[in-house]
C-alpha cells in the first residue's frame, strides 16, 4: 500500500503481456510509460531489462518528457527472449537537491539544508554498493563539518555532486510495473529477407519434363545471382489422386494432369512424405544444403495442413475429419462452393491432443531434414492457439526458424496470428496501388503496435494473385510493384518465373487470378531468359544487400512531394551512416516530374542543406543544395530513383 | 487449450480493470470489443452483466460491426456496483444455418442437409432449459421426417426458425472475459449538481460582523431561488494562531485578523471542531438538516488534510510530521517560497496505518453530523492509494457521498484521482477561452475514456483563481463565461458572491489571485443586491432544472458556424424528447452573426427541415425550415441562445 508511483499506458505491452514483442540482433527495444507520483516530489524511473541466460537485470534510467510520459532503451543482442520491467520511486535526495538549488539562488541560509542533504546522502549509502557508497558518505561528512560551511555549498553546486545525485538515486516507497514483458529476438532473415517462389515441377530445362528438385539445383545459381536468399516451393508431397483436379481448376482431372501441390497426400504418402516426381528425401536435402552451403539461400517450405480425399490420415484416424450423416467426408467448402479434393482437419477433434502432436512431428521433421523457413498456408483457418503452442515447441528446440503466415484475411485476424508466433506475414500490400493508401498502411505497419509483432513480407504477385493492376499491364507497372516492394520493406518476394517474365494474362472468371494457373499444371520456362526485368530484380536485390538501410522495414519516413504520382521515402540507419531516399513514381505510362522535399534530418545548421546524391540504378551523381529539389521519372527507362545520400561538409 | 474466439480490446476497461467505471441510475453502460474467430465458422458474442447484489448473470446478445467490432449495452439502475463480462463462442447451428440458406437457394439437394442441423439442434436443444429446448427438438424432428421434404425445407426458412437459431445459440469452445469489470452506480447529483460557494463567515448582514451559521440559514432561501443545489463552505475549522497569516497573505497577521480557514487547527482543535465563532456542531447540523429539508441543498465541506502549526495532532502524533535537524517542523514549501501557516502531513510516517485510519475517521464524524459532499482539497499531494481506500471505505457505509477533488495539475493525475474513485473533479474549463480550444477539451473528456470516470465540474472562479479573461472584465464576460459552464457541463460552480457581484480586481502580483483575497479577511455583501447576472444565474440554473437534455454531460455533440466566434452545440435525451441547442458568442464586446448547421439527428427525411425553437432566455420562438440558420447574439443583452428544440411534423 506505501508505493507512491503510477506506472501505466506501458509500451510496448501486447494485450496486457500475453504476447512477446519481436526483435533481430542489434534492433533496440524502446519502453514508454505514463510515470507521475502524488504530490510535488520528485519521482524517477528505471527500465530493467534480462536475457533469459541471465539472473542480474541490467538498469538504464529512464527520462521523462512533457506530460509525466518516461523513455528508456536497450538493445536486443542475443538470440532468445529478453524480460523488461519498469520501477519508478520517490527520490528525497533529488527533492532535496532540486530545493536546495532554489534556495541557495534565493540567498537563504543553507545551514540547515547541508544537514538534511548530509542525512539524506547517509541513507541513500545504505542502498548500494560500495562502489557508489563511498562519495555518498564522503560528500555526506563535508556537508555536516560546520566550520566549512561554503565549501560545502560550493560542494553540493558542484557537477560532480549533480552527477552524483543523478547516477546514485535514493529509491523509497518504489513500484515495480512486471509482467514478464518479453521480447524474442530471432534469426536476422525474419527481418530481411528476399523471397523467390518457383514450382519446382516446372524446374525443367526439358519442355514437357516434370521438373525435379535435380533440375532446382541447377537454377540455384541464376537465382543467387538476381539476389535472392530464401526459394519457397508450393507443397512437395505426393499429390492426391482422388477427385484430383484438372487444368485451370477444372473437377475432372484428365489423365496425367498433376493436380494441385495443395491437395496433399495419396497412397504415395503424406505430409512426411515426397511426390515421387520431385526426388527422394535424399535429393531434397541434397538441394537444402547445397543452396544453403553455396549459395545462402533457404529453401522454404510450404505447410499446408489439410489432405487430399486419399491421404493416409484419413484411414488411419478419422477421428480427426468431420463425417456427415450419409457417410461421406466433408470437404473444404465455402457455401455454396465445394472444394473436393482437399478436406480440413477438424481441428475441433476429442482427439486433439494426438492431433497437434502428429502436426508438430511433421514440422519437426522437415527441420531435421534441415528446412529452416515455413510458409503457412491459410494458418487461419486453424486455431491461434494451436499456433502459438506449435511454433514455440519448434523454436525451443531450432530457434533459427521463421515461419510465414500467408493470411489475406481481416486485419485483426492477421494480427493475432503474429502475436501467437509468426516471425513474418504476408499484407495487403498487393492491392494498395495509391500514393495516399501506400503511405497510410506502410504508417500504420511502422508507427502503431503492429510493429512490435508483426513483420510485413510484400508480395507483388503469388500463384493465387494475379492483382488487378498487373492484369494485361505491360513491364513498366511489373517494374513499379517491384521497386515499391523491394524498397518499402525489408522482406519481399516474387512468384518470380511469372513476375520475372511478365505473366499477365487473367483467368476468365473476373477473379485475380492467372488464366491457367500454374496451380494445376507443369510449365515450361525458358531459364536462359534474361529481360529489362530480370535485370531490374537482380540490380534492386543487390542495392538492398549493399545498403543496410533497406535491410529494415521501421526505419521509413515519407516526405512532401509537389506532384501526387511521385512518392517520397528516405529510410536511414540509426547512426545516419547509410541513407537511402527513394522517390518512386505511381505513373507506369508518362514521365511526371516535380519537386521533393529533404527530410529534417539531412538538413544542417541553419536549414542548410548539401547532399551529395547517388543513383543507385542509374550511377548519376547530384549536388542538391536546396530544401526542394527537382525530380523527373521516364517509366520507361526506371520506376524510380534509388538515391544513396551523403551529407557534404561545406 | 480449447477456445477458438479470441476476444480482446475490450472497452471500457480502466488499466486492464484496476478501476471501475462511473454512472448514475438511468445511464448506460456500452460494452465493446474486437471478437473473432480462426477460420470461416460464424462466431456469436453476449455481454453478461449482474448486480453485486444478485447472483445470476443477465446476458445481452452483443451486435457485430465492420472488422470484427462487437457491441452492446445494459442499463445501469440500481445502486452499487454491477460486474460484467464479455463471452465469445462458435456456433456451428449459426454455420449450418447459414450455409443452408446458400446451398437451398444455389439449388443442392438438402437431404443431408437436413439430417445435419436435425443433429446439431438436437446438440444444442442439451444446452438450453426447456422452455428454450422443446422448439429445437420439435424442429429436429420435423427435419427428420424423411417423407416431408418440402415441408422441412420450408421450416427452415421460415422467420421463426431463424428467430429461434439466433436466441438459442449452440455455444461450443467459449472463451469468457472475465476481469472482474466493475461499473460503480452512485448518486445522481455526482452527475448533475450546481454549485455555489461562499464563506460562512463573511454571511452577516452587517458589516464588520464575523458571519455565522445562523447567518448562512437565512441565506438559504437566497441560494434556492437562484436554483444552486450544493453551497459549499471552505473549512469550517478553527483556524491556526501561530504564523497566522494577515491581509493579502502577509506573512505577519495584524490583530484581529481572521487567517485562512486551510491553515486548519488551533488550541481550539482540529479537524473535528468547529470554529466557535461560526457557531456550534449543533448549529452546523441545524444547518444541514435544515438546507436538505427544505430546499434540497446539500452543505459541502471542504477537506483538507494539513495542519496550522498549532493543530493538536502536531502535539499528539508528532510522527505524523516531517522535521527538520533543528528540531523545528518542515513548513509546506515550493521552494523557494515557504509557506509558514500550514505543515504537511507526512504520508511516508511509519505510523501510516494510524493516520489513515484517524482520517477515515475524520470524514465518518461528518458524515455522521450529515454531510454527504466533500470537496478535497489539493488530494494530489497525498498517496493515491490512501485516496482509493478512504473513499471506498466511506462509500461503504455511506453510498450517497461525493467526493470532489480539488487538483489543478497535470492530465494523468488529474484522470489518477479519478480512477481512485473521486467523483467529481475540477478541470481545466476555467483556462479555456476559445471556441477550438473549447471544442477540443470537451471532446477529450466526452470521447475518450475519461468520460468512464472523470466527471467534471466546471468552474470559472474559485477563492485560489480570477482567471485572467475575467480580471477587470465586465459583466458580458462573466455572463459568457457563466452561460459555458453551465450548458457544457452538467455540474459547474461558481465562487459566489465574487461572481455575482461582478470582483474582478486582481492581485498586484500578476498571478491569478484576487485583490485583497477573502482567503484572509471577512467580506461584508449586500445579500438583499440582485444585478443582471443574479438573474442570469437565476434563470440558467432553472433552465438546467427544467431541460433533462441539460443534465448530463456525455451527450454533447458539436455543429458547424461559419462564424469562429459562435460555439454551436447540442445536447439531447436518448430519447430524444428533450433537446437544448446552445449557440454561445465567445465575444463580450460585439454583436456576432453567423449561420449555424442543424445536427444531423434533427434533419427529417430527404433531409428536411422543420423545427421550432424557443429561446429559453428570452421566450422568442422561431421556425426553422433549413439546414443553416441564421443567429445574432448581442452580448449586451445575453451571451447566447439556449434553444429549446422541437421537431415539428410536417
Amino acid at each position: 500500500m506505501r508505493n507512491r508511483v503510477i506506472i501505466e499506458n506501458v509500451r510496448p505491452e501486447i494485450d496486457g503481456g500475453q504476447h512477446f514483442i519481436k526483435r533481430v540482433p542489434g534492433e533496440k527495444v524502446q519502453a514508454v510509460a505514463d510515470i507521475f507520483g502524488d504530490g510535488h516530489d520528485h519521482i524517477r524511473a528505471s527500465l530493467y531489462y534480462r536475457h533469459e541466460g541471465e539472473k542480474r537485470w541490467t538498469e538504464v534510467f529512464m527520462e521523462s518528457e512533457l506530460n509525466d510520459v518516461w523513455k528508456a532503451q536497450f538493445q536486443a543482442v542475443k538470440k532468445g527472449f529478453y524480460y523488461y520491467k519498469l520501477e519508478g520511486w520517490v527520490d528525497h535526495l533529488l527533492n532535496w537537491y532540486e530545493g536546495f538549488l532554489k534556495k541557495q539562488k534565493a540567498g537563504q541560509d543553507m545551514r540547515v539544508e547541508l544537514k538534511i542533504g548530509a542525512h539524506y546522502l547517509r541513507e541513500t549509502a545504505k542502498k548500494h554498493a560500495k562502489s557508489k557508497s563511498a562519495p555518498l558518505i564522503e560528500s555526506a561528512v563535508q556537508l555536516e563539518k560546520e566550520d566549512a560551511y561554503d565549501e560545502a555549498v560550493q560542494l553540493v553546486l558542484s557537477e560532480g555532486f549533480a552527477q552524483m545525485v543523478q547516477e546514485s538515486p535514493m529509491k523509497q516507497h518504489e513500484t515495480v510495473y512486471d509482467k514478464g514483458l518479453r521480447v524474442r529476438v530471432g534469426w536476422e532473415k525474419e527481418l530481411y529477407s528476399t523471397w523467390y517462389e518457383l514450382f519446382p515441377r516446372s524446374a525443367s530445362a526439358q519442355a514437357g519434363a516434370h521438373g525435379t528438385f535435380a533440375d532446382c539445383e541447377r537454377l540455384l545459381p541464376r537465382i543467387h545471382e538476381m539476389g535472392f536468399d530464401v526459394l519457397y516451393f508450393p507443397p512437395i508431397h505426393p499429390i492426391g489422386k482422388l477427385n484430383r483436379k484438372g487444368k485451370d481448376n477444372k473437377t475432372e482431372a484428365a489423365p496425367g494432369d498433376p493436380g494441385s501441390p495443395w491437395a496433399i497426400g495419396s497412397d504415395e504418402g503424406g505430409h512426411k512424405a515426397i511426390n515421387p516426381a520431385l526426388g527422394t528425401l535424399e535429393d531434397y536435402k541434397r538441394l537444402l544444403k547445397k543452396a544453403k552451403k553455396e549459395y545462402g539461400i533457404d529453401i522454404a517450405f510450404d505447410l499446408a495442413f489439410q489432405c487430399a480425399p486419399d491421404h493416409p490420415y484419413i484411414k488411419e484416424h478419422p477421428e480427426w475429419f468431420l463425417w456427415r450423416p450419409d457417410g461421406t467426408i466433408a470437404y473444404a467448402e465455402n457455401p455454396p462452393k465445394k472444394y473436393q479434393d482437399i478436406v480440413p482437419i477438424n481441428f475441433e477433434t476429442e482427439d486433439w491432443k494426438n492431433l497437434w502432436e502428429e502436426l508438430r512431428s511433421v514440422i519437426l521433421f522437415w527441420c531435421e531434414a534441415g528446412v529452416r523457413i515455413f510458409r503457412v498456408d491459410n494458418p487461419h483457418t486453424k486455431p491461434y492457439r494451436f499456433w502459438e503452442w506449435v511454433i514455440a515447441e519448434v523454436q525451443r528446440d531450432y530457434p533459427d526458424t521463421i515461419f510465414l503466415a500467408e493470411a489475406f484475411t481481416r486485419p485483426k485476424v492477421m494480427a493475432a496470428l503474429a502475436k501467437a508466433g509468426f516471425n513474418q506475414s504476408y499484407t495487403y500490400f498487393t492491392w494498395r496501388t495509391d500514393k495516399r493508401e501506400m503511405e497510410e498502411y506502410l504508417t500504420e505497419l511502422t508507427q502503431t503496435e503492429l510493429r512490435e509483432h508483426f513483420r510485413p513480407n510484400f508480395w507483388p504477385n503469388t500463384p493465387d494473385i494475379l492483382a488487378y493492376e498487373l492484369m494485361n499491364a505491360g513491364p513498366n507497372t511489373f517494374a513499379k510493384r517491384l521497386l515499391l516492394a523491394a524498397t518499402l520493406s525489408s522482406s519481399y518476394g516474387i512468384y518470380g518465373p511469372a513476375y520475372e517474365f511478365l505473366e499477365n494474362s487473367p483467368n476468365t472468371n473476373g477473379k485475380e487470378e492467372y488464366f491457367n494457373s500454374e496451380k494445376y499444371e507443369i510449365r515450361y520456362y525458358d531459364w536462359g531468359y534474361r529481360n529489362r526485368l530480370t535485370a531490374l530484380i537482380t540490380r534492386l536485390n543487390h542495392i538492398r544487400k549493399e545498403q543496410p538501410a533497406l535491410q529494415s522495414t521501421w526505419n521509413i519516413q515519407f516526405t512532401r512531394t509537389d506532384n501526387e504520382q511521385l512518392m517520397s521515402y528516405v529510410k536511414y540507419t540509426e547512426d545516419m551512416e547509410n541513407v537511402v531516399w527513394c522517390i518512386a513514381s505511381f505513373d507506369s505510362e508518362y514521365r511526371q516530374s516535380g519537386f521533393v522535399e529533404v527530410p529534417k534530418q539531412l538538413l544542417g545548421i541553419g536549414r542548410n542543406v548539401n547532399l551529395r546524391v547517388t543513383d543507385l540504378l542509374t550511377g548519376e551523381v547530384y549536388h542538391w543544395f536546396n530544401e526542394w529539389n527537382f525530380v523527373e521519372i521516364d517509366p520507361d527507362k526506371y520506376p524510380g530513383h534509388v538515391l544513396l545520400v551523403e551529407k557534404m561538409q561545406r
